[in-house]
This record gives C-alpha cells, sequence and structure tokens, in this order.
C-alpha cells in the first residue's frame, strides 16, 4: 500500500517503455516545410514543446489531460472544476518554456451524451480559459462508449477529457539551462492536489475519505499565467519555470542544469496531504513524489531578482536554494528525503 | 439495424448538446495576448481552427482520435496502422482550411502498459508523420485503468489515441466561401473506412465480419497532405477542400458557400462498404452519412483548373458539379440520395 505502481499507475514502467520503443521512432519524425525548426521536442524533457514556425515567435504546443481526478468528479457529481483543470493543466506547462498560452483545443471521449456533464465542463473550461486569456478555439467530442468503463445505472457518464494548448514565445526558450547554484527557489501555493496523484489519493482514502475531502480533492487546479505574465512584464531574470505536476518537487530536476536544490524552508502542507498520508499509510518519500505538498509553481531566479518577482507576482515565498551539482538531486530537509531521478529516499 | 443511434453513436443528440450548453461558454473566451486574433474558433464549422498569432502566417490548430477503430485492431491484434490514421485525421483536416502541417502531439490513455502495442503505435506515427512531412512533438500517456473498459486476460490493453496537430497557413484561410455554382468537385480515392463509422461497421459485420474484413477494415487512413502541398506548389485556384470523415460526403456542406452539391460521377464503392451495408441490412442513405464510400478528399476548383490540379496531384477524378443554392445540398443521383443537414434521405 501507498506504492503508485499498486494503485495501477506503473510510472517507471511506462517511462521505460516510451524511452525503449516510442521515442526513438517520434525522433525520427521530420517537419517537411522549410523554415520550420523544432527548438524543443520529443524527449526534451521540457514541459512543453516548442517550433520555430518562421514567424516573428516560435510557437510551444502542450497536451494533457486530468486523469482520473474524473472519478472523483463523479463519486460527487460535480464537473465544473475538471474544466478549469483540463485548461490550468496545460497553460501552467506552456508558461515554463517561456511561452505566453494563447489558445487550446480539448478533447471529451464519453460512453454517452450528457448535456448536464458537459455544460458543467465547459462553464470550467470558460473560468480556465478566461483566467488564463486564452481562447478554447476547437475541440472534438468521440463516443466511445465500448472502450470507456461500463457503470451501473444512476451513475454519471464515464469520460475523459484532455487538453492541448498553444502559446506564442514570450521571449527566448525557457529550459533551465540558466539556473546557477546560489540561485534561489520561489514557490507558489497551490490550490490541492491540482490534478495530479489522483490514482493513489483514491486507493489511499478509500470511497468514505474521498467523500469526507471531496471539496479538497476537487479544489481546481491554480493558473499561474498571471504571474508569469507579470514577471515578463517587470523584465526579471526568471533561470527556471517548472509546473509542479506528476512527480512532486522533483520536477525540478527536468531543468537543463546541473545542479542541485535544497528545499529548506518548504510550507507546510495543507491538511488534504496529510489525509491522504495518514489513511493510506503513504510514507513521505512516495508522498514527495506524487504530489506537490502545497506548491504548485516554482521560479528560480538569482537572489537578487526575488523581490522584483514578488512585487510582481504579488505573492511568493523563497522555500529553497539551488546548489553545486554534478549531482543532481532534490533535498528536503524537513522530511529528511533526497531524491533523484523520479524518487526520493 | 444499421441505425447510427443504435450503434451507441448518438450525433444529433450530440451536436445539439455541442450547440445548447458548450459553444456558449467556448465562444466567450478570448485571447489577452495583444496582437493575436482567433480567425477561425469554436462553431465556426471549419475543418480546424485558425489563429493569426502577429507572425508571418497564421497556425491552425485541430484535434481528432481514432475512434472505436481501436476495437478492430485490438480484436486482430494489430495496432500500425492505427497510428498512421491518428497522424492523418488531423492534417488531413488541416489542409482544408489551407494550413500546411508541420507538428503533432499525443495522447493515449491506456490501462496498463504495454511496449508491444506502443511500439506498433510509434511505428505508424511514424510512418504517418513521414508521409506527412511533421514532427511528433510530444505528447502524454495516461494510466487510468478504472475509466476504460475491463478486459479479458489475453487481450491486448484498453486504449484511446488522440492527436492534435498544428499547421502554418500555406495562404489566407480557405473555408470555403469562394466556391460557386459551375465549379467542379475532384475526388481522390480513400483507402477504405478510413477512421470513421466503425461503431456502425461493427455493429453490421459482428465479430466474425470485423475478422473476415479485418484488412480492409484495418487499411490505414490515407494521408492528402502531398496532393495538397502540390496544389499550393502549382498555384491552382482551389476554392474549397473537404476531408471526408465523419458524415460522408455530406462534409460538403461544411464549406461556406450556400451552394449545391450534384455528385454524378462517384466511383463504385470499394467491396468493404458492400460488405458493412449487406451484413448489417444498412441502407444506402445510413451509409453515405456515416462513410466515405471510397472518396477521401474532395477539391473543388473552378473546372479550368482540374486540368492543372489533376496534373498536380497526379491523381484525382470529376465525380460532380456545384449548383445554385440557396438550399444546401448533396445530391447522389445514382443512389437516389439527396442529403441535406447531417442526414440522406
Amino acid at each position: 500500500m501507498g506504492d503508485y505502481a499498486s494503485s495501477g499507475v506503473d510510472e517507471e514502467r511506462e517511462q521505460a517503455a516510451f524511452s525503449g520503443v516510442m521515442r526513438p521512432w517520434l525522433e525520427k519524425t521530420r517537419v517537411a516545410r522549410g523554415g520550420v525548426r523544432v527548438l524543443a521536442g520529443i524527449g526534451s524533457g521540457h514541459f512543453a514543446s516548442v517550433i520555430d514556425v518562421g514567424g516573428a515567435a516560435a510557437i510551444a504546443i502542450t497536451t494533457d489531460g486530468v486523469g482520473t481526478k474524473i472519478e472523483i468528479a463523479r463519486l460527487v457529481g460535480r464537473f465544473e472544476g475538471i474544466g478549469v483543470d483540463v485548461v490550468a493543466n496545460n497553460v501552467n506547462d506552456l508558461i515554463c518554456v517561456g511561452a505566453d498560452p494563447v489558445a487550446m483545443v480539448d478533447y471529451i471521449a464519453w460512453d454517452a451524451v450528457d448535456e448536464e456533464v458537459l455544460g458543467e465542463l465547459a462553464r470550467g473550461m470558460f473560468l480556465g480559459a478566461d483566467a488564463a486569456g486564452v481562447a478554447v478555439v476547437g475541440g472534438e467530442i468521440a463516443q466511445v462508449a465500448s472502450m470507456l468503463a461500463s457503470r451501473r445505472a444512476g451513475e454519471p457518464v464515464v469520460f475523459d477529457l484532455v487538453g492541448t494548448a498553444i502559446g506564442v514565445q514570450a521571449g527566448p526558450l525557457v529550459d533551465g539551462s540558466a539556473v546557477v547554484a546560489g540561485d534561489v527557489v520561489v514557490g507558489l501555493r497551490s490550490s490541492g492536489l491540482h490534478s495530479n496523484g489522483y490514482s493513489l489519493a483514491r486507493r489511499a482514502l478509500g470511497e468514505e475519505g474521498v467523500r469526507a475531502h471531496a471539496d479538497a480533492l476537487l479544489e481546481p487546479t491554480r493558473i499561474y499565467v498571471g504571474a508569469a505574465r507579470a514577471l515578463w512584464a517587470a523584465g526579471v531574470a526568471v533561470h527556471g519555470m517548472v509546473h509542479i505536476s506528476g512527480g512532486g518537487l522533483l520536477n525540478l530536476l527536468r531543468l537543463a542544469a546541473p545542479v542541485g536544490y535544497v528545499l529548506d524552508r518548504l510550507p507546510v502542507p495543507p491538511p488534504v496531504f496529510d489525509a491522504v498520508a495518514a489513511a493510506g499509510g503513504v510514507p513521505a518519500a512516495e508522498m514527495y513524489a506524487t504530489f506537490n505538498m502545497g506548491i504548485g509553481l516554482c521560479v528560480v531566479l538569482p537572489e537578487s531578482a526575488v523581490d522584483a518577482a514578488v512585487d510582481a507576482m504579488g505573492e511568493g515565498d523563497v522555500i529553497g536554494s539551488v546548489v553545486i551539482g554534478p549531482d543532481r538531486r532534490v533535498e528536503i530537509p524537513a522530511a529528511g528525503l533526497v531524491g533523484r531521478g523520479d524518487t526520493f529516499s
């Protein structure tokens, strides 16, 4: 128990499968059109892919769904927040490469038409798009009942919800290669679990626990586009930006620089994380490698830029600092954890 | 029997739900970034959405999955073609608005990691991307077993496969408003059912019939990007381009011009369509409103441009002509059908 693989999600095997049999094929794909160049593509490890289309600014693109948070929404019959999430998950990734989100498309697979659920999802997508300043320009709805889980009478429709967002680079590609030892990590609070780790959370809490914590569990993912735009407008020297999603604070290691991170000033995680850990006996190493633990976005920048950054964003706290590599690790002293790759120990 | 709604796919109710409760919310979404303008967005009815991002050329975006064709692939255990399809479905839509496809991302939802299936899908995506001249720049794999259909031991993984592609406008937005009575429709052959109508095909054929026709049913969707690029390079005056997907030849009515189409020179549909119709007792009206019936792409252009178009593409036959509106209809005299909206009668 408490192991994410035992929740039916085997991240490690999936990563190995992707690297072994998928990435080699996709890396061979090439753009035929002249003047178009992929700046960050498959396997770059960045939060979004970036393509120089020959225009004034490069285009970034990313895709993400909301995963099994949908199961929580179905259990309590509230879907609006899920609509916000599908926007948030994508725009929060775009800003990390320095792209200003402009538009998105959505994909809904479901087992039957349900006007009420669709209306709630659409209202949520509007709220998310409004907060992010993006237009939802298209989408696809697929009725694929035979491919989806069956349900008992009276249960809401079974569905999946996925988005793809594009942005315009607000400046050069940000990949974290500018990060150096001595930089600091400014953390912005999350609104809860956001959209990651729900298979583990559901298993740990059980149906009763999920119902008891439904409000916290369904809180929509925060949208950090406003913070990013404020940093860009203020000309703050951002060395790296990290959306804390699946993988938790280990996502810092997706920044390109060969450095370590010591997070010695993390805030106390909100109660919902304690509830999951306690109910499921989930060890801290697993919690921190799965959930955001209260921090939804990290901005890595020189210490001299912290005041300007916090002023511009109107929020943010220094949660740690960058230390000399070459050992790429994330230390969380208060939890007694040192993380490398995908795991804390 | 033979009714698409009775196959578990209620297109009409879905369209009404989208128009009633989803589109109104999504139409309110706006791009915050200055200098960015949506040229064709939600509800435009175009094959792709187009956004002026302030660069030299506008960006087009579209998203589509492969639907229940996946069920056929799972039944016979062959997945490569499905990978081609997810590329084809998207790039074939992009060219219809005059966009040159450049990149795509994919999304896979599955119930467990399966290296063999992933490898086949990836190889297919490579083949599709290679044929279309696009780079697959990113993607997402989600393990969401609780949301997907359960399977018996020994059956392949249950999964969904979706793509989103972007393109660079090769010229102005093509929406079919240039189409006029007297224009002709040049049709390019399809390779079979492509990726549409599989819920109906499966129900009509039954498992034995599906196995018997597996090769034809799994034939990958043709990719028409080369044909489009040849037309653009030759400077052919294309008034409208139509990817024949869900909705069959009624897709011609997605062109903006208030005209009718008389398709009096259609080729005989390939045998797989007869097999579906015969096995399921599916009436011609339903067949033609669901399947491409042998034509995968229509190019509408002045009669004087036909020779240049066929020369450039190296294929194509005149299958009909454009007639005076204002009644927006598609007539197929040989089948005794007149279609309006989503239905033939």
